[in-house]
């Protein structure tokens, strides 16, 4: 399904024939997920090089594959096994994915982003199939994680983990006081992922009924980000002195003031949600140092942690209520439908199930 | 010398019995040095509770010491050891203390900060003897370091090292390009630290004989700061694509706005000088996500820097000028003109002898 530009419905185009080149690897899917990032692109918030095929949060079955090509694990890839892929194919030979920043390689492809190429069409999630390249990060997931569950793992999940690791770089999370702003799918995954790993998690989102989802996927307590004593009231009530970790999950400016505002001394903030511009934040420089304060941007995420993400949720997925997130599902076909959805935010995630027009092809 | 306010001559106290309680050093002071932020507190630019003895640079002997006090390196401290210690001292039984952050130690006392009190007045360094309470980071420094180097180790020296650690909790700085904001003690220090652990370092100070300074601390490259275009070009000249790392040490906002302006797609931006109220840095929340980007305050250090900075010293000291540093020299009773000196920022370190008042005593 090609999207076109802001404002038109999507297109059928038929790819009758794929060649795969040395590397490359071609997934029939299984589900695709709306990710915040899609809704962004077709509202027009985010420039992107029409026409091309949405969609980066995606699980499959590989259907061929050419010789050589191995997962992230190191072992072969093999037709019929059921992946991940990242949302990215970096070169791996540039200084940044030398540097390990592949999500920032010098000639990046980014899946669900690029412009449809001639022998490239199956670019994106929103299709019947997916052209892996080169440099792509492919999991095997095995047949028991459910298609719910894996697909969003390719971009919120992944990013997820990414953002709790590079907290790790800092802090060690276990008896750590973390507060999440914003329950979308990153905050509920993070939450639930940085409780296993021994953090006293506080979410804070405007959304009752997400804020009683927080409470199923961990939160030892959540907190209305627009109530001003919310934050500090939620951490008196877990008996912690400070927060020591703010992941700011959201993108809106007046949550990332109150996780840089929240933290405490030695206290280290995410920014995982500021991906589309926004008004500039007014930063005290005496404060982050006499403070000991770390901020640190996330962006995408290394293939070390999509196979993080992935192996956690093989292990745990069935502790929390994961498969609930997509509580709305549409055929490919109606993929607009899915998208109008999706802007709504009254799922978490929605799905984009192809299997109707895989059989009809 | 006590210190009582803004505009008053320092005043002569003389402390005739001094009696250590548990835990306690009785140190004679060699050499006290002029930190920035003793400036700050005589100018009025940094609220102080006098009457207080300023000064936290020192180096001297024990002439006392309880049972059992022990030195960073965990062996007993003797009378006749020649020692550096720490700035503060903690608790190490509060929380902060216990993360590893005990220069934020919940009753925290600062040497040169506090105000004299009964049976603790000999609180800093510009005076013949200094008191120290428990929980103080005590180095031993052997007989080799020579004072110069030695005193300024225990406040912009450890902190050097501090800004270095704390940057390679997140990159590598073998092989790294490293942008130095500020050619004083901490950004000429961090530059020959940093250049023996394997990065490329380019340091921007408008001073132009603070530049040369640098070249010969083994900066790779020099830059005028008040010079648009001076950064990149420097960047340029030393052939590395992008700043990896930016320590800002001067405090100033707009070396602050270019630090984290400067560092490229995983950049991490050390911010050490900002210890006194500024105008606000406003900040783009989008580009810090994008590029990956970190931001850490850094302010004081906690013992395993002192100790880190010291052994360096104590090895390498002697391939770079450290000792030209202090430049100026006053005896003891002539404090006030020692902190003019520094206040004109002609040397950039003021030594502060107090051994002709010890013979007078």
């Amino acid at each position: 399904m090609v999207w076109t530009g802001v404002g038109r419905p999507h297109e059928i185009v038929a790819v009758p024939g794929v060649v795969l080149a040395p590397g490359e690897t071609l997934v029939a899917i299984e589900l695709a997920t709306v990710c915040g990032s899609d809704v962004h692109t077709v509202e027009g918030r985010r420039p992107a090089p029409a026409p091309l095929v949405l969609g980066h949060e995606y699980v499959g079955r590989v259907i061929d594959v050419s010789d050589g090509v191995r997962a992230v694990d190191g072992a072969p890839v093999h037709v019929g096994d059921r992946v991940v892929w990242s949302i990215m194919a970096g070169c791996r030979d540039c200084d940044r994915c030398r540097r390990g920043l592949p999500q920032k390689c010098r000639s990046l492809l980014k899946y669900g982003h690029e412009r449809i190429q001639v022998h490239w069409e199956l670019t994106g999630g929103f299709a019947t199939h997916a052209h892996l390249r080169p440099g792509t990060a492919i999991v095997r997931i095995g047949e028991a994680l459910r298609a719910e569950v894996a697909a969003p793992a390719a971009c919120g999940g992944a990013t997820a983990w990414a953002a709790l690791e590079r907290a790790e770089d800092i802090v060690d999370l276990d008896g750590a006081t973390m507060l999440v702003l914003g329950a979308g799918l990153i905050g509920l995954t993070a939450c639930a992922m940085a409780t296993d790993r021994g953090a006293t998690v506080v979410v804070a989102d405007p959304d009752p009924s997400r804020r009683a989802l927080a409470v199923r996927f961990g939160a030892a307590q959540v907190a209305d980000p627009t109530d001003a004593r919310g934050l500090t009231a939620a951490l008196a009530a877990t008996g912690r002195p400070e927060y020591d970790v703010g992941l700011e999950a959201s993108g809106s400016p007046r949550a990332v003031r109150s996780a840089i505002d929240a933290v405490g001394v030695g206290g280290v903030v995410l920014l995982v949600g500021s991906v589309f511009p926004t008004e500039p934040l007014q930063l005290d420089p005496e404060r982050l140092v006499r403070g000991l304060v770390t901020i640190r941007g996330v962006h995408n995420y290394a293939p070390r942690d999509l196979d993080g993400a992935i192996r956690w949720l093989c292990e745990h997925a069935g502790e929390r209520p994961f498969e609930e997130l997509v509580s709305a599902r549409y055929p490919l076909t109606q993929i607009d439908q899915a998208l109008a959805a999706a802007a709504s935010g009254a799922a978490v995630r929605v799905g984009v199930d192809p299997r109707d027009a895989q059989r009809r092809r």
